[in-house]
């Protein structure tokens, strides 16, 4: 895949977005917790939800709302799930989407609502609605970091990241923000993303974009294996950068697609940096899988076990933890023919342990912020790669004290 | 099923049994860990191993050894899994048990060997040739206890469990001992456990009644999630109570094996207590699920959550993060008609959140050592039970510093 340059920005680095985040007293004191992206018309739209079977208010009303192929607002308040909430949940989602377009000024349905926050909890309506009415009037082309922060909830950062391409000739931006450190596994996790771009795409392929970015992106990053009831990535495309219209037959349609990717990866990747009481950054790659389904578990078990991620905390390359997930994860292996490395360093070869005076230097490979482990299990072409991070007191501490 | 009262004891409370445990100074210093276990003659064994596909030498060899029906002893050894260790291992796991044959005068093939301690090491021969010399002269009918203790790896204490029942007029003992605390998992985690009996049980009736015993008690206790390449469960059946032979078609059948899954509940209970960093026992019992497996696959989703699990150490009765946990579990669910209990207190009911009053009360259930969460799904008839534990500082501690 191409590399991109990044830009400064997010979801109004491109042309024709504008976006905002303002307080609106939602839970949290003196803080942003109501943000709006805004197109200046009514754009092509695709969206991807998450799988728990358990879905929150807004899932449900934007499902039903994408599916027609075209949006031209978001509004999200961070601090309430608005999940579990039953038939009154659905009508304050659909009652925010109401309020939202009467300021703007144009059709309710062409207006997405995400909440993310405590699952259970109604939303306060009438602060909801002057929170609106200030966001309305706060929306600016600049205004995509404030955005980025009111969308926060346990994240200690804002995420935002954008590139540049060409395409026939003309600049194209895509931009994009997301929140999420906790709950996060692979198939949308408790997290929420959202994406703009200006360049101009058919409404079907923009969603063929998205569910291809996301499924090597957003849908790779573990933190602690919670899938949450909120998760929602929507992509807007407002096509003001005035491209050949741009289909899966267009001569650069791949490159938009590792753009696109590029920016969901690299958003996923911030989430897990930002992993709650996470200080390991940990790309897991399997390869020599004998399919890259056995490849995708094995990944996902050694990112996922517990065991294993308090081992890369006390920077131990306990490498007996990882074949163990990698054993039970369903993949077909032979202990005899696994290697294991941290960083460069081979810690198990084919039934051979490393010397004990590699130790040192696995272990410097583990102190570093982000580093890698390889698991080789030579019995096929499958490889498969999940970003993840450590289990570590802070973990326990963040979850422990974030109360009902 | 019927209750049963307790005795002393563990391996050595049924006659027939002599058991022992010495310090052969595998890895520790100055602790047991080996233990013998031994028939006064071949009896009937019935086993359970690990479903990792990375079995440990000890599971392969014990595998085809107990195919037989009949064994007369077990060495076990703590500190090193004899796990990725090739041919080595295998050679290595046979001779630990050619070794014990020798010193016991008995057919090598009537001995079992299990390991359990880190993963990837070989293990060291002259230490256990010599450690088995000694457990041999050490061998007492009332060596059960020490049995227990060599067997230990980051367990904190011993774990012997024993029921008495009569059959046929007869006194019969059930008793055993088992290891674990950390890696445990539904489906056979990283425990070894060793059940005694003098009841006379015909050798294939003896595999039923284990099969039906581990699968509501070892295999319904979950602390994080991890499964191990070393798990066993060892039944031996001396015959010494003299009662009729039992087949399913005795009439004391079921008698028996509720005596049995006693054993394993109360022994696995106790693993469960001796968690890794464990300062609650919580019982999450799914109820009104649409079939036993939907039970069964969301009462484990919320045993294995990170976040759920957290929050029990928080003392925090967020039944969010357990309906959010059922949601992805793969079980049907309508969030509409979940009820979620700590202890007698509903915490959601149907839609309706829990008043604020009643959260201290909810706390005052989860300070206690042992509490249940239920969920009841309102979809169906399908229940389960999984034995748990919460998430603490402390289980990241012992795991980031347990090092290879």
């Amino acid at each position: 895949m191409k590399t991109f340059e990044f830009l400064e920005g997010g979801v109004t680095a491109a042309q024709g977005f504008r976006a905002c985040g303002v307080e609106a007293g939602i839970k949290y004191q003196g803080r942003k917790d109501l943000a709006l992206v805004v197109a200046d018309k009514p754009v092509p739209v695709a969206a991807v939800y998450t799988t728990n079977k358990v879905a929150a208010a807004p899932v449900r009303v934007d499902r039903e709302r994408t599916a027609s192929g075209s949006a031209q607002a978001v509004v999200v308040n961070s601090g309430c799930a608005n999940a579990c909430t039953g038939g009154e949940g659905v009508r304050n989602a659909l009652e925010t989407a109401r309020l939202t377009a009467e300021e703007l000024g144009i059709d309710e349905r062409l207006v997405l609502v995400c909440s993310t926050g405590v699952i259970g909890v109604h939303l306060p309506m009438d602060r909801v609605a002057s929170g609106i009415k200030k966001a309305a009037s706060a929306l600016s082309a600049i205004g995509g970091h404030d955005a980025a922060c009111a969308i926060m909830t346990t994240d200690t950062v804002d995420k935002q990241v954008a590139v540049e391409l060409e395409l026939d000739g003309k600049t194209v931006t895509i931009g994009g923000m997301c929140k999420g450190s906790g709950m996060i596994e692979p198939n949308m996790a408790t997290m929420l993303g959202f994406i703009t771009t200006d360049a101009l795409v058919h409404p079907k392929a923009l969603d063929h974009a998205l569910r291809e970015a996301v499924e090597v992106s957003f849908n790779r990053v573990v933190v602690d294996g919670d899938r949450s009831t909120n998760d929602t990535v929507i992509l807007m495309a407002s096509g003001a950068a005035a491209n050949t219209i741009l289909t899966p037959y267009h001569p650069q349609w791949q490159y938009f697609v590792d753009a696109l990717t590029t920016v969901c990866l690299e958003l996923g990747k911030k989430m897990v940096l930002d992993g709650e009481g996470a200080t390991k950054f940990v790309t897991v790659r399997v390869q020599g899988a004998r399919t890259e389904q056995d490849a995708q578990v094995a990944a996902r078990a050694v990112s996922k076990s517990a065991l294993v991620k308090t081992s890369w905390f006390g920077l131990d390359p306990n490498w007996g933890r990882v074949i163990a997930a990698v054993g039970y994860s369903g993949a077909e292996v032979d202990d005899q023919k696994v290697q294991i490395y941290y960083g460069d360093i081979c810690a198990y070869d084919q039934g051979r342990v490393a010397d004990t005076a590699l130790l040192k230097a696995m272990q410097d490979v583990m102190r570093k912020r982000a580093f890698e482990v390889t698991v080789d299990l030579h019995l096929g072409e499958g490889e498969d790669t999940i970003y993840t991070c450590d289990l570590s007191y802070d973990y326990v501490k963040i979850n422990a004290e974030y109360t009902t």
